[in-house]
C-alpha cells in the first residue's frame, strides 16, 4: 500500500457565524472571524491518495492528472472566491476549514483517477489545520 | 549598522477594482482579483529596522517592544478586516499588495521604538512579495 | 471524524545526561548533547485533537480556546525555560523530545476544551521531530 | 509507542520511461517526465521509527546513529547520482517516487539501531509526496 | 520606489566540469557535482523587479503577466531538462546556479512587462543561494 | 558581482543579562530572556560572499569550501553550547542576536576562501532577525 499527496493552494474570503443565531452569540463564539465584512486566507490544500503502484508505470496515481481534477472540482470553485457566497459545495454550512474539507472530500471522493481517496489536509493559517479522511 | 527584523501576518479579505472604470476594464485588468464578493490572504509581514546596537544591551531594538508596535499599529487594524471597507489608512486607494506595504511604512515610521525603519516587505501568497523602503 | 491541529512554538535549554552514570559513559552515550552547561532548541509543538464538528459551530475545538489551554498548560511552563532545573513536570525525567512530549501528553490529555487529544508532536530541530498519542 | 523521525535529503536526476513501450507511448505517460537527457530533483527523505523509548536514555532511538545508517544505507547510493545508472537498489524499475521510497525501505528495515522502521516518506517537489509503510 | 518579487521553480539535471580539464582535475574542483551520469535539483526562482506603482492599478507590475514572462522565457527552456545537453542560453558555459542565474538575467532584463529587472535569485538547495543585479 | 550564500545552522542556550544591573534592571529590559538558568535557540545562519565567477569553474566560490570554513571557523565553537560560558569570542558581551552575528563576522571576515564577505544574517526565531554588513 502505498500514499501520494498532492499540494495545492487557494486564496478566497469568508465570514464564520451562524444565521440563527443573535449577532451577540456569533461575536462570542465566532469573535473576529464574525467580522461583518468578511475576512480571508490562503489555504493550502493536501489531497492524500491509497493504492497499489501500477507495474507498468511505477506510479500509484499519474499526478498531473490528479492535479487536472483537484483543479477543476475544487481550485476553479474556490480560488479568490468568496466562501459564503460565491461557491455551491458549501451552501448552507458556515464555512469553517472543517465544513471546506468535507465539501473537499465529497468532490474528490469520486474523481480520484486512480486508487481510492485517503485524507484532505488542509492548512488555513500557518498555525491552524485539519484532516478528515471520509469516516 | 545593523539591521533587525520582526516577522508578523495577518489575514484579510480585499477586492481590486479602479472605481472610475467600467467593470470591463476592471475585470481585464484585475481579473480574478476583482471577484466581487472579494477573495482573501493571509499576509506575511516584515518590519526591519536599522541602527547601531545599544552597547548597554546589545539590542538594536527591544524587539518584544518592536512587536507591541506592529500589533498596535498594524495588526489591529487589518487582522481579519475587510481591506477595502474596514481599514482607513487604506480608504481611497486600491488594496494592492503595494499600496498596503506603502500605509504600513507610513504607520511605522514615526512609531519605530529605537533605530529608523528601514523595510517593510510583504507576502501576499507563496509566489508574491512586495518591498518598500519609503523612497 | 475529523481532526485539528494548532501549532506553538517556545525556546528552552537542556542537558541530556544520566545522573546514576559516568561521565564518560553519558559522554559517550549524548555526546554534544552532554554539553556542561546546556545548550537549547526553538521546539515546534503541533498538538491534534480528534472529534466530530459541532454542527452549530461548524468546529471541532474552537482554535481560539485550544491556544490558550497550550499557552497556560504547557507554554508558560517551558517557553524560555531550563528544562533540567526549571520545570515541574520534568522533574527526574532526562529531557529527551521523547519524554518532553511525553510529559505534553500528560498536561494536556484532560485539558482538551471538545474533542479528544489525539497526538503530540515535537520538533527539536529541522531535522529531528518525534511524535506521541498517548498509548 | 513512540515514533521518532529523521529528515536527510538528497540530490539526483532520473528519466521515467518504460522500456518495453513506444516513444509515443512513453511520451503519453510521462510526458516532460520522459526527457531524452533527464532531469532531476532535490528529493526530502523522512524515516520514522517506532518503538518503546529507552528508560535509561530517554530516547527510543539515537538520532546520531539513525543519521549514520541513512548516510551509509542511502544517501551514499543516491546523493549526487542519476537514479536510471548509477544506483544498484533500482536496476530493473522505474525510477518514480514510489519505487524509490519501496527501495529505500528495504534497505533501512532491517538496518534500524533501535525499534522499528515505521514510515518512509519522500518530497520529489515542493507539491509531490510519497509514503510507504511496508505493507 | 518599490519592489516586487515572483516565485517560481523547475527540476533540471547537470553535471558539473570543464571540458579543456583532465577527469583528475575536474574530480578534484567539482567532486560528487562531476558525477558522469549526472544529478539534479529543485530549483526555485526568484524575480524581482523595481520600479513605481501605477496610480491608476496600484500594481508595479501585472504578476499574472510577469508569471506568464517567466514561464515562456525561462521555465519552458529549463523545467524537467538537462542543463549541459537541452538549454541553449547554456550552451558553451559551465552549468553552474551561477552560470544559470546570468542566463536567467539575460533572457529576462528586456522582456519586463512594466518596471526594471533588479535582482535574480537562484536557489539550487536547501542550503545553496546565489543572486545576480546585473552588474 | 555576483552574490552566494550558505546556510547552516546550530543550538545553543543563553542568558541575556548586563552584570553591571541589578536584578531589577536587568528583569526589565531582558524580561524572559533574562531566566537564570537559560534558555535556548536553533540558530539558523546565512553566510553571503560577493565577487566575480571564475571563469574556469563557473563558481564564486566553492560551497564546499566555504561550508567548511563555516563548520570551523563558527559551529564547532558554537553548536551546542552555552553562549555565555562556553565561548572565547563572545567572551565579555551579552550575547544577543546583534552581538553574536558580529562576533561571527569577526570569525570569517578572513577566512573567506574566494570572494568578499557580504552579510552575516542570523535568525534566533521563526519571527526574530538580524543582519550585518561589516560597517
Amino acid at each position: 500500500m502505498m500514499y501520494v499527496t498532492r499540494k495545492a493552494d487557494f486564496s478566497a474570503s469568508h465570514r464564520l457565524y451562524n444565521p440563527e443565531w443573535s449577532d451577540e452569540r456569533n461575536d462570542a463564539v465566532f469573535d473576529k472571524c464574525n467580522n461583518r465584512n468578511g475576512h480571508g486566507h490562503n489555504y493550502i490544500l493536501e489531497v492524500t491518495v491509497r493504492g497499489e503502484p501500477d507495474p507498468e508505470t511505477g506510479y500509484l496515481v499519474d499526478l498531473k492528472r490528479l492535479k487536472e481534477v483537484i483543479q477543476r472540482e475544487v481550485l476553479d470553485k474556490v480560488d479568490h472566491k468568496n466562501l459564503n457566497t460565491d461557491v455551491d459545495f458549501l451552501r448552507g454550512v458556515i464555512p469553517t476549514a472543517e465544513n471546506i474539507a468535507i465539501g473537499i472530500w465529497n468532490l474528490l471522493a469520486g474523481a480520484i483517477p486512480r486508487g481510492t481517496l485517503h485524507l484532505v489536509r488542509l492548512q488555513e493559517t500557518e498555525r491552524n489545520i485539519v484532516e478528515y479522511r471520509g469516516d
